[in-house]
């Protein structure tokens, strides 16, 4: 289904290209959250003006508001968001794990109450996918088994072993399914052990998907332990299908991560430190909030090319922030969601020329000068 | 400076247009509120897009934050908050009446304290025409005295002229201005008694400006007296300028307003209330959290051509509302500010066509059918 195109390679880097139902999308490809049907402060046309390929929607949230059965009749999320270009949804599982109460582990699957009423639920691998089929998002991920860090071994080991069996069973319950033009992706998991994410990794592998994810990355270990589990499980993905780093991270990380060999990332930090007035630019982040902006008349960065910095100021976005207008929060997501596109589809230039290398060391360099 | 051009009248209804240095404005016209130097939730283009002529802004606010100092950088409001076409701002009475603390009033002005930090601040007649030219806006109005409601006779009084006083102020501190592009507006006041309107509107009409508001309306008073009211000034004002009847209303407070004779209008309502879920239609209101909607495919009104009915149906907007995304609060207010202009715009052809009358049987014949 997905038709994964390996274009180019440089290092490690690659740029590559695949087809949904929805559209292509080309890689490296950073996915902006929209959890509840819609990219906080954004509309679909201000996503498409920064160039957004593909967003991701979160299963636990839409499957408890506003439920499949309304989704259901607008024959999936896109015509009931607004969005014709691609969708990635999560399984659910890392929600359950964060959000919810009482939350209960078992062979069948995650026994949860709602966060928003209370209300009893069971997400088994099964249940997982027919929301996400409901939903008709263009890429559907498995369920697994998302671990807190620190773990144990024997904690890792049975997360991965369970997170096995149920991508098992979602690949056998998704070709049940008649009508199937989304992809399923597969999940290593295997925590901060090295030999587990090997062994996740060719135990998902053997089952085979379009894709495939690492996840457990960036659940509160520190970021050298990331990257090195990073690093040692991106090679261990079949190289002919795209690997997606689940929720990471900062720019400096995708640019790491990249040079590993990662081709899909989605991140709440864009549109999230935007709503804190965290501002990212090439030379550094700022905050809006900070009193020497307050008679700027300088954009955020005089190199951008996005709305808010073609037609604001230092000034009057801290004016907005300060004053809590809806208008801050909009003016500042849109220049970050701008950003985060930018810096991959420059990566992807980058590869495709064979010069990531050169791109690595000039994004470094000037990253690291101090924040403004 | 103004150069008011009365076009047609249907009645005592008027269509006209007149020119600003930041565009011609035709009438009769809604002003958007723009408090701190945003329309709630929206941007310039998209006020442009529902074809949005002037707004207003609350000089009270933005002398407190961002101040003079700030907004002085930029030239004026315009180029602060990316928005070209003219503005109106208010002299700041209202608000120091509504929002301070300890506010006190004497002949030289209104003593205050900032209801943001507590700051001690004079606002005289001429410190509100000041704040306001550093504002650059395009009609400045002079300060008045706000009554509450009920206020006796003497209070009324009183307030009358005082105002009348601060008029003549207003105008003689303008005139010392060297660089005058705006056009300086009057007030009338003189609470709910009919002579007293009539000895104010005199008052101000001999002192002598580009157009008049009618203010100390809908400040608590039953909906018939504040009608009774502007039927009994809007008349009183000289033919050939503008009417301006400030901080008013309802789609029906709009329809009987433009029969009476008046021209200009603002309120806070389409913004205010679109956060609050409230959708205006031609058939009545209705408030998008109503569980009816939760799987309804129709747009707000089929009817309305705005970007929130092309593109989102009712259980779209009800999700975003239950779930308090920001997008619903733009997607609201598109559509109300639209309808709001629609419906002044509607006004306006009938005039020029001679048909306000039957506009208005069929407005009314159609708003009075049940809430959907």
């Amino acid at each position: 289904m997905l038709d994964f195109n390996l274009l180019a390679q440089s290092g490690a880097a690659r740029a590559g290209v695949f087809e949904t139902a929805h559209g292509r999308v080309e890689t490296p490809v950073f996915m902006p959250v929209g959890t509840q049907a819609t990219v906080k402060a954004l509309s679909p046309e201000e996503l498409k003006a920064a160039g957004v390929q593909i967003i991701l929607g979160n299963t636990y949230h839409l499957y408890l508001r506003p439920g499949c059965e309304t989704i259901g009749r607008f024959m999936g999320l896109h015509r009931f968001m607004h969005w014709d270009r691609p969708i990635l949804t999560d399984s659910g599982g890392f929600q359950v794990f964060s959000l919810s109460k009482l939350r209960q582990l078992t062979e069948a699957g995650y026994a949860f109450q709602s966060h928003i009423d209370g209300s009893r639920h069971l997400l088994s691998p099964e249940k997982s996918i027919q929301v996400q089929l409901c939903l008709d998002s263009d890429i559907i991920m498995c369920l697994d088994q998302c671990l807190e860090h620190p773990a144990t071994r024997e904690q890792a080991i049975a997360a991965l072993e369970i997170t096995t069996r149920w991508a098992g069973r979602c690949k056998t319950f998704w070709r049940t399914q008649t009508d199937r033009r989304n992809s399923l992706f597969g999940i290593v998991q295997g925590g901060m052990f090295a030999d587990l994410r090997r062994r996740s990794a060719e135990e998902i592998a053997t089952i085979g998907f379009p894709g495939y994810a690492v996840g457990g990355l960036s659940v509160g270990e520190p970021k050298a332990l990331m990257m090195e589990m990073a690093a040692h499980t991106l090679p261990l993905l079949p190289a002919d299908r795209p690997r997606y780093v689940m929720g990471v991270g900062t720019p400096e990380d995708l640019v790491a991560l990249v040079g590993m060999g990662a081709d899909m990332f989605d991140c709440v930090m864009p549109t999230r430190n935007a709503r804190n007035g965290q501002m990212f630019t090439a030379r550094g982040t700022l905050n809006i909030r900070n009193a020497r902006f307050r008679d700027d008349p300088e954009p955020v960065d005089a190199s951008c090319g996005c709305y808010t910095c073609r037609h604001y100021s230092l000034a009057y976005l801290r004016h907005l922030y300060m004053a809590r207008e809806i208008l801050a929060y909009r003016l500042n997501t849109i220049h970050n969601i701008h950003y985060y596109i930018n810096l991959v589809a420059g990566m992807r230039r980058a590869i495709l020329s064979g010069s990531f290398d050169r791109f690595q060391k000039a994004f470094y360099s000037v990253r690291q000068s101090p924040d403004r």
